[in-house]
């Protein structure tokens, strides 16, 4: 009984810190073995990876000390369950995680293997090192403690999901099934980021999300650009000038209609957000750029995480080789996505954008729309007890009280949450701009990943709910 | 002897038709043999091929009947030089061809191996069954056919290069440092198309050509979409933005100065050219599209023959895989072209282009304007003595007088041809638009080798040097 504390005969439970100190080396092999199953889910390829990270996930659930966990299916991915109850009548926290990770490419960028984690500087560099499997992990790292500590006073339910960074297609009908089964009073999510490692925040806003694929043909061939060029239109010239078209040059969006339903923000909100330190030359020099653009009229802050966005994540046609073909192909495509506010609902938006695209199709040549996945923006509001309790787990962590913030990224299933199972959702981030989700090179400090562990541990110590 | 004839105990020429009728099944795997060897010249690996190629032509050129043939080096791929003289006064036919060809991609497109000819309905199918194995070899028949049956009376040089396809970069100064060995009264090329297979034509004119890349550098690496879309510009939606700009609504370039040099056509000109026949309805169907689209003021033959052009020749950037990745990408990609008519100098319009991006490319991105190859366009009198002989060549060959037509593709070295040797290029195609050139599935009828055999033999028969 080494290191168990008494005082008056009465167990002493070991301090967070402590209890972290002594089993990390446990912690980040546990964390390691998720990231080395490269949960791809935007790549069909990975299908047995997608299991077998769900199966970990459920053996390291049940260690941590749930008293049940499922792997269950869904019309896609399957989905990971858990749960340990202190009472039949206690109210629950529902935990939400993902177990799947966006693609790792361009490969040759990163500095080492992206599913092999390795630590440098006192940073874990992998992908999913912080989205959203680092983050996840520190749910499960607090639970366990709470647990084996004795100290949980209200039930926990983990669902964590396999399809998050492709829209989750499959959850919306998943939460419609397993309503009962999910039941909570509140729920926790850490996959956002807070707004510097000394500037603890919580988000209470996020952006919602459309994505359409864009095909545009031509002639039914790749033709002679020099037998047709100048009589034939090019598709790659054509998708050009539509998407060119999308914004016009004070940045807004030019889809009739699109913001009906964007509220304008209230004097008190921008003043709330110009109050966030923001310095503008650190920014543009982190992501090096000489200028910032955006929407007229609003700041960088209003513009990324208040304001929507157009954004072509990928294009591609024609000859991308070595050297210099000369041709006029017969396609041309784009993948193009929306950032939505609030309010803004995405199946309407959805339609708008192909009923516009097909309004401005010129007749010589075809496009098709293809709408992939969206998602509504959410708010959560300040004065919700269990947004309180994040409240106090981030001053302790972090020895600051966290601004309330807005953020542009999208977690469309969120919103979902709030239809479906009638419960707002807390977002208890502790990613870093620098962690570079997304992008080679991801990686997450240690540092914040035992901070993150202590302000959970204090949100289940000190939440009503 | 059996076949050869005698009249009045004079030997008799066997006729082209039955020399050919004779000898067609050796042509073509002397023809085939060349197109077995995948000589892509814009690719970097195929350097042995690109050799193995041209040792293959010398060998067949020495088989036709040259005296000499021989690879000579230059800064890039080999020439293929081979001589034949009846006379050391003797005027002089030079015959230009090349036996590089373009590189197959889309490979999933093609019905059969582009490397592997395959003869179906009297086609043959194969990258560069027309462009320029196919024409090249109807010149080295027809040359074969000449000297075999003692029928040459001036001297025949050959002159093969390997990097048409890719603008000829070493050329230029081969021709300066070979001038005295390519001396010459007329160069004759066999790499251009006739309007149809009923409708004889021999080209006129070409038009020139600037190739270049464009590199646009947004942030230093790929950026989370949610985080920074609306505050940071896409690297993607400015390139699309940059090139939406380069035609305005009329379909014309809006370089400025562009035009400068561009002769307004004659009413003659145009007279001529509508009486070219051209069925547009036809021409649509053949090609897949629902209407055509260029310069306004110009009809389809002067769009894609007098007029410039500007053509995107391939986009890349951002995630272009499976699925829904979003991502605001670091770089984005395109490689440009503008096809140029004759007075318009490649040189010039490449520095104009480069200046005119560079001064409206946005201070939030890097704009790098890489200028790739180019050529002058070219104009060939109608009354020039070797024209006529080719006339007469098509007229014997097809029945009909050729039209004198000006086509929109680019050689760009026959106007170096005249620049460096002082001489003049009468280009002698056998190409048919559904030959399909640089696009899956190239072809070449077998008629039209024949009568192309034909039309040549009747050239050097006829022609007064």
């Amino acid at each position: 009984m080494q290191g168990v504390k008494f005082l008056n005969g009465k167990y002493m439970a070991k301090s967070v810190k402590e209890y972290i100190e002594e089993n990390e080396a446990r912690f980040l092999e546990e964390w390691f073995s998720l990231i080395r199953i490269p949960s791809v889910s935007a790549d069909p390829a990975r299908k047995t990876d997608m299991v077998a990270c769900a199966e970990r996930w459920k053996h390291l659930l049940l260690e941590a000390g749930a008293d049940e966990a499922r792997v269950m299916p869904s019309s896609g991915n399957p989905l990971v369950y858990a749960e340990k109850r202190v009472g039949f009548d206690a109210p629950t926290v529902l935990i939400y995680g993902h177990y799947d990770v966006m693609p790792a490419e361009p490969l040759d960028l990163w500095k080492s293997d992206p599913f092999e984690p390795e630590v440098r500087d006192g940073h874990v560099f992998a992908r999913g090192a912080d989205d959203d499997k680092g983050q996840s992990m520190i749910q499960l790292k607090a639970f366990e403690y709470m647990v084996r500590e004795g100290r949980l006073r209200h039930n926990v339910k983990f669902i964590l999901e396999g399809e998050e960074e492709i829209g989750s297609p499959s959850l919306n009908a998943f939460l419609q099934e397993h309503r009962e089964l999910l039941a909570c009073d509140v729920i926790l999510v850490s996959d956002t980021s807070m707004l510097a490692p000394d500037l603890p925040s919580l988000t209470t806003g996020l952006r919602g999300l459309a994505y359409w694929e864009i095909e545009v043909t031509g002639p039914n061939r790749d033709l002679h650009s020099g037998h047709f060029g100048g009589a034939v239109a090019n598709p790659i010239n054509v998708l050009c000038s539509l998407l060119a078209r999308m914004t016009d040059e004070d940045g807004r969006i030019t889809i009739p209609g699109f913001y009906d339903e964007v509220e304008e923000l209230s004097e008190e909100e921008r003043r709330m957000l110009s109050e966030i330190p923001f310095d503008e030359e650190r920014y543009k020099q982190a992501i090096g750029v000489r200028a910032l653009k955006g929407e007229k009229g609003y700041s960088t802050i209003e513009r990324n995480s208040c304001r929507p966005s157009f954004d072509v994540c990928g294009i591609w046609g024609g000859y991308t080789g070595e050297g210099s073909k000369t041709v006029l192909p017969s396609k041309a495509y784009a993948k193009v996505s929306c950032r939505l506010v609030p309010h803004q609902q995405h199946e309407k938006i959805s339609r708008m954008f192909v009923d516009y695209i097909e309004s401005i199709a010129p007749d010589y040549v075809q496009v098709k729309v293809t709408p992939m996945h969206g998602g509504e923006g959410y708010v959560c509001p300040i004065t919700l007890p269990a947004y309180k309790a994040a409240e106090e787990g981030f001053t302790k962590a972090f020895g600051r009280k966290p601004l309330a913030v807005r953020r542009g990224g999208s977690i469309p299933i969120i919103s979902d949450f709030e239809k479906i199972l009638g419960t707002k959702t807390v977002l208890m981030g502790f990613g870093l701009e620098s962690n570079a989700i997304h992008s080679p090179n991801e990686n997450f400090p240690l540092d914040m990943f035992r901070k993150g562990i202590e302000a959970v541990v204090e949100f289940h110590e000190s939440v009503t709910l």
